[in-house]
């Protein structure tokens, strides 16, 4: 057993979250000192510019180059909060192959580069992990990987983008248009100056591979994640979602049956009985369905500088307390299920339709008779007068596979009276 | 590190729970034996009666002798999901002492002795978890002694009691009765024929002791647990609450200001927008405050075989890794902080006063001076017509001490106009 009365720690990285580490890593010094048996040191702090004045009080810490933390045979454990990819992951496997345990926040490099990294750390013996890299302060990996390890997890639910999930909540209560709702989630600093991987719903995309990879012990590839953002939900579709009880939600769906997977990110319509419809602005949430347990819900902070800090930190108490018993590296379980991923005709779901036709006899028939054809039953069907000749018409379906929608508004934008879709949308939740 | 190929546990008990955990250790042995690398046999299941007729097929399994797990040097792990109190301790004990880990549901046994376990635990380098105990399938405990570890707790808001909250729920919904609602839940298998424990709210008291020993580090003993049932919770109250935008649950209090901890268990008023408003029926929640990771909220079955059996299989999961890489009793960080209890004149919160007066000039501004007098600002005043010749008056308070409003309860009785106070209740969250 490995006996020490310090734990020196390389931080790479002192952005938002990096000083929220420092920060929590001070503060409850003494707390974490009780709990882990150790004193815990942040010794080195990797940043771009060393000479740049900061907030934190770490002047004499700095450093620009990461040798000094990746080559510090003083240093014990690696926190990367510097994100990035292709570089980060070198340092992280250096970091690995001399011997340090590493945490990290970096969604995008785990959902890339996580298998990789995880069987060198098992090698080399060392802990790797990445709490804070999905649903910020929410400690929804320990959940998968620990609270339901005896559990067989069937579907995960997500709102795992706080970004979007702003941008929605402010469309549906103040009738904002998307382009509005975006410009004010920069103003308050909740979405970036280049909003494109929030928006386009590649960052919850990462996050829900990450997810898929622990609550199904798969090897689950982020090329294989069917994503769609939020560019396109108009105020219209916001507003009759709400008229027929639904909300508008940026989701990760993986789902899984009959050993067969499916994973993806677009916007969905949920009931407003789903315990996801009511989290708002900021927060993310994660329902979790296990064969045994049933559902479950996580919420919390998705993001921010102490809610994500926490995450890294308590990672932080598991890795002292793994040092202090000589077990780093012993207790991940690799995945051990066959990443099987359904084909488009295999998934399914309920569906939203939402179309502009002319205002004539018989119109609703021959559409309807569109989706009897595809034997695809309809559980909602709105018809209301659009501009004069016009008529707005919205269905939604019972369980249907997205390869039948495919052929359906195939043949509906053939029938002459249909003058356009105007939206299309998947729907979770409710009874089927 | 002891390596070997079988972990043989002992289950005392094969009631519900019981029965569930053989359930998913069975049907689960290849994906358990995949995350833990060892086989998990179940070798001897203590029950009253051996010669009854059983669901399960584990007839030769089965013994009225609890020596023939106690004692019996081939069982590495007890399972413990037969209830009671002092036998049940006793056994644990006797099971520690041989170096068996332990993994129990009770509740009432870890509130009352969870200390004395958990030291001799410690002493004999043996685990001891209790994560089924609180909150059935929602693996909470977890969260807070690693998801959190890092951060310090300042509160816990808790819908523990599934009974409790499938009465209340039913009374909202349905306009039932209290006893009407009761014996609802009672057909349904939702409560006891003797329902005390959970209808006076000493159920979600031991599960509440349990959540303030984790979250706050400190001995909180069970007796310091304030606590008030539902059984005086009137229809009209339900409605009353209902009107004026809150909810009555009956919910769990755990807070700590300035060292300073109370813990609670009472009917609440809590605001729609309190994110355990819309927890219904039988299922279970817990809200938890990080002065770091700020709200989280914890959503899940509270209760059922196959949820607990979850939570019970997933401890025998992390004590079979643990024995793997030989550290079990290690982990376990004892109470470090002081517990300072509140004393009523500390514990500050809204109140909710509902009173039948007579209707003359002048009496709401009598009763309205009483709290001014005190000091207590109110928030909300509603006066209903009551029965031609009285008035209904509901008052909800700013932040006030139990002291303040106990002084002018005693002082509004005293008016010659009060003909009643018909109900109080706490109100918590909101805005202050």
């Amino acid at each position: 057993m490995q006996q020490k009365d310090v734990v020196r720690v390389g931080l790479m990285g002192l952005g938002t979250v990096g000083s929220g580490v420092v920060r929590l890593v001070e503060d409850h010094r003494d707390d974490l000192e009780k709990q882990t048996g150790q004193r815990i040191e942040i010794t080195k702090v990797l940043v771009q510019d060393a000479s740049k004045e900061r907030s934190v009080q770490l002047q004499e810490l700095l450093t620009d180059d990461p040798a000094q933390i990746l080559e510090n045979d003083e240093i014990d454990v690696v926190v990367e909060v510097m994100g990035g990819i292709d570089l980060t992951r070198e340092y992280i496997l250096r970091a690995l192959e001399r011997g340090k345990d590493v945490i990290t926040a970096n969604k995008d490099l785990i959902a890339l580069h996580g298998g990789e990294i995880l069987s060198v750390a098992a090698e080399k013996q060392c802990d790797v992990f990445y709490e804070a890299s999905v649903a910020g302060g929410i400690p929804i990996l320990r959940a998968l990987v620990e609270g339901f390890s005896s559990d067989r997890i069937t579907k995960m639910v997500g709102i795992v983008n706080g970004t979007t999930n702003y941008i929605l909540t402010e469309m549906e209560r103040e009738g904002a248009l998307f382009e509005e709702a975006l410009s004010q989630a920069q103003d308050l600093g909740y979405a970036e100056a280049d909003p494109t991987s929030d928006v386009d719903g590649l960052d919850a995309a990462r996050k829900m591979a990450i997810l898929a990879t622990l609550g199904f012990h798969i090897d689950m590839p982020l090329s294989g994640v069917a994503v769609k953002g939020i560019a396109d939900v108009t105020q219209e579709d916001v507003s009759f979602a709400h008229q027929l009880g639904y909300r508008i939600k940026l989701v990760g769906i993986a789902q899984r049956d009959n050993g067969k997977v499916e994973v993806s990110v677009q916007p969905v319509l949920l009931p407003l009985s789903h315990p996801l419809s009511s989290v708002d602005g900021v927060f993310n949430a994660v329902t979790v369905y296990g064969e045994a347990v049933g559902e479950t819900m996580f919420y919390g902070p998705g993001a921010g500088a102490m809610p994500t800090a926490t995450a890294v930190v308590s990672d932080l108490v598991t890795v002292v307390k793994n040092r202090r018993l000589g077990v780093n590296g012993r207790g991940t379980v690799a995945p051990y299920q066959e990443c099987n991923l359904k084909s488009p005709g295999e998934i399914r779901s309920k569906h939203f339709l939402r179309l502009h036709v002319l205002d004539e006899a018989g119109v609703l028939a021959k559409l309807t008779m569109i989706f009897a054809n595809e034997n695809v039953s309809l559980e909602k069907v709105l018809q209301l007068p659009y501009r004069g000749n016009g008529a707005e018409i919205i269905l939604i379906t019972h369980l249907a596979s997205r390869h039948q929608l495919e052929r359906i508004q195939g043949k509906a934008s053939s029938l002459e009276a249909v003058q356009s879709i105007q939206s299309y949308y998947r729907v979770e939740g409710g009874s089927e």
